[in-house]
């Protein structure tokens, strides 16, 4: 996928919300990531012959999907960063993403779920690590 | 507005999440009526002519917008209910009412941040009592 | 639902767009329904004990909740209005809208499917007549 | 940006709506690319100093990353596909970003509105190909 990510924080003209940088980038990529493919899987499950069985799975991907989208937004926001509001933020990410993850790891059987677990996986440590920079 | 919220809660076909129905109403039409009034509060501000003065505000608007549109959708869904994700998820957005509405009522001289505000405390309010009730 | 809509566009500090003023007010309220009305149609749908029957409908209840969002936004803001972008938003919201009211109409001994129906029907006769008042 | 889109088209576990895969695995990666541009460009913009010539930019830049999430998640969703959605969807995000690009370009000089600029082209452009292979 052609990332802009980096290319847009140093673009911005004024100075940063004074988070990683790099941790931040990598955060975000993995948040927009996580969005489409939980989007995916949603939609995967419901193609599936057993769908009573992937009730939950559904459900964990589209919250995962929705927070997932909001927090890269706010990551993305850099003027009058505010570490009330992100802080937050990313925690509720890092709840979903665990939360995904920890289903579709239980049918990693289903390549779609095997690959969604992994991404949301991804998704809550880079969450995890910007988390621990924050001031 | 018409709102159709209790309407739907009540045609759910299964067991609701256990979570007190009342507050639970409450709680997303206050999310779903502060989406649409950050996003035209981001905007009115844009057209403000000191509009310098107006950047946090228009950054706390769009991240509160965003979260409330979130929460609104995870508080929506009944099926395969996990509190472990909906009470990071109201929290986070209790954060964003709560700048929000601080920051706004320091513009409250105008009247798109004056009704904002207004409409993020109470959004703010509805989410606290339903955390609550939170089992 | 506490509708603060037609208050925001009144607070807006610069000249509206040119849209007449109620039918986008109506429109934009519809839209706001519409996106909560067809998340939890989706997942009431989720909930239903034929489940496999109801993979269309739950498809398109997410596909328009998702329309009906970006379309409540977009007429939202009256900054730098651009009619080439706001009408086909509004087609593709009608279309959206369309899609999913005749889908749950087939469904409309649910409850939900009912109600999600007739809200989409709603949202998709504003958007028309919003769409015949643009410049 | 660890990209999956591909991986999950693949991993769909019944037939693919009939699109020409690479051209639809190609519309989702721009879409999401162009969200997380749109929405960093609209940031740095508020933070240039000359924020008052900035006003058309941000809100073409808002409508575009809204119009270009929704698209990404219709695209993505395989199950009980209808080109009577998915081609206004299409359209309306052609659209967005061309008036985002077009209003972006001349800004180019800021880094920011020259590399959004060339994102909202190139995902013009992939939907544009998108379209034109739609049943």
């Amino acid at each position: 996928m052609p990332t802009t990510v980096m290319d847009m924080l140093r673009a911005y003209p004024a100075d940063l919300s004074g988070v990683d940088r790099d941790k931040l980038a990598r955060a975000i990529e993995e948040c927009v990531t996580c969005t489409q493919t939980c989007t995916a899987c949603a939609d995967a499950c419901l193609a599936e012959k057993m769908i009573a069985d992937m009730l939950k799975c559904i459900r964990t991907d589209l919250d995962c999907a929705d927070m997932c989208g909001t927090t890269s937004a706010v990551l993305t926001r850099q003027t009058a960063y505010d570490v009330n509001v992100t802080r937050p933020v990313v925690q509720a990410c890092i709840a979903a993403c665990k939360a995904c993850a920890d289903e579709c790891e239980q049918h990693a059987h289903m390549e779609h779920c095997r690959i969604c677990a992994e991404v949301c996986r991804r998704c809550e440590q880079a969450c995890n690590d910007l988390l621990g920079s924050l001031g």
